[in-house]
């Protein structure tokens, strides 16, 4: 089986000009067969402000109303996502920009509303939500895909799916056909034993570790959900995660020092 | 040689919900290998209102300076491409949105200052300008294109172009393939005889009557390089060209009695 990196970028990145071009150069030189994930970034949020619209929250998580989903798909599947692919077809990968709904890609469930109405978020349903042929159709034809955070229902709607997700699912779908390593760039080096300390990468962890790490509280909050898509993912056939800085990516995907390696 | 049929909407049928939407129903049903090209609509110009964008316009046609690539970018490349995939793929068509950035689709260069500077507005050089290879892979994938009128210039950086012109670069540089028919939607049921009567269809133009009818004034000044356009497709080797009312497209696609048909 070939092998195919699946890297993933969010806003920290997104929103730096310079750090995303140098990023971008790196990733645009790996050889073989690739896939970008994007995330958000403050630009929405600037837009939205502009526009009038005033961001609506739940324990953390965003509530995509009728005029928030037009706002992300403005700016993740336009503004962004062409961006990044204008920038990477200037650096000679042969970049196409997706969201969930172009070529049946991706296909999701509007959250059903129980306590909470998150509006139009998008559920990632499992393996075979993901239009695998394509996808291989894509890659053999040398295109390198790049996703917005947006999937589709199947009945006309988009809808706005976590960034992370949308990677694990790619990733995990397409572990019968390549050998996929997976890549989720943030705003630290890595998983961290403390984290004041940037120094204090944490360079493999395994699913005996990341259980004691949760006891004891090392890992924190925004962390486990991270974690828990990367040992799912694992758990799915997925070769390797890793998750580290953009700035190392070149380090991170030539398997050398840089980042946390996540092993079952 | 399979045939094509590459069908270009405007922004008077973009701005109406349920007229695009009985449009793209049509659209889906046709059999066989298709792309879509869309134009841009009065939403830019709202969201343009709302963030601050003043638009900037030289003898009719639109100045496109940075904020105004973004805006384009977010809303055609965006919004409304986003949203025509989404209901494409609920009608089972298995759409693809893409701007000319997307795997290198088409090429173009930024218009040269001379007297004006149009700022990021390209011009596409030619039929090496589109990526028939691509085009061909994605068609032969049972894929279907939806082009936003968006180029880019192979340095990074994307493009605002008109969607008539890239409805006939594609024509044209797809015809060595396909037997190609392409039709412009308009506002119209088809070039009129008499601009007052919509009834007043004429139902064929050679190149001989053409010249007449820019000769006696019959056909105006935005008709004009729609139709010179067309003409230089078929001159290049487009089998077909029509324009007509997109509810008429049924009509028109089957080659019935309804729009305009152009031949050399």
């Amino acid at each position: 089986m070939k092998e195919l990196n699946i890297i993933k970028i969010g806003g920290n990145i997104l929103d730096k000009p310079t750090q995303l071009h140098r990023f971008l150069s790196d990733f645009a030189s790996f050889p073989g067969a690739k896939i970008l994930v994007h995330g958000g970034g403050k630009i929405a949020s600037t837009i939205g402000q502009r526009l009038g619209i005033i961001p609506k929250y739940h324990e953390g998580r965003r509530i995509t109303d009728s005029e928030t989903l037009d706002l992300v798909t403005m700016v993740y599947g336009g503004l962004i996502n062409k961006q990044v692919v204008a920038q990477l077809q200037a650096l000679s990968c042969n970049a196409i920009g997706l969201t969930g709904a172009d070529a049946n890609t991706i296909l999701a469930s509007k959250r059903p509303v129980r306590e909470v109405d998150y509006g139009f978020a998008g559920d990632v349903a499992g393996n075979r939500s993901i239009n695998v042929e394509v996808l291989h159709g894509l890659l053999t034809l040398g295109i390198t895909p790049v996703f917005a955070p947006l999937t589709h229902d199947g009945d006309g709607s988009l809808l706005n799916t976590n960034a992370d997700t949308i990677a694990s699912m790619l990733a995990t779908a397409l572990a019968s056909l390549y050998q996929v390593k997976l890549t989720y760039c943030f705003e630290k080096k890595g998983v961290l034993q403390d984290p004041t300390d940037d120094t204090s990468v944490i360079s493999h962890i395994n699913q005996a570790r990341f259980i004691e790490l949760k006891d004891t509280g090392v890992v924190s909050e925004g962390m486990i959900p991270k974690l828990d898509n990367a040992f799912a993912a694992l758990g799915q056939g997925v070769k390797a995660v890793q998750i580290g800085d953009a700035a190392e990516i070149n380090d991170i995907v030539a398997g050398g020092k840089a980042g946390t390696l996540l092993t079952l």
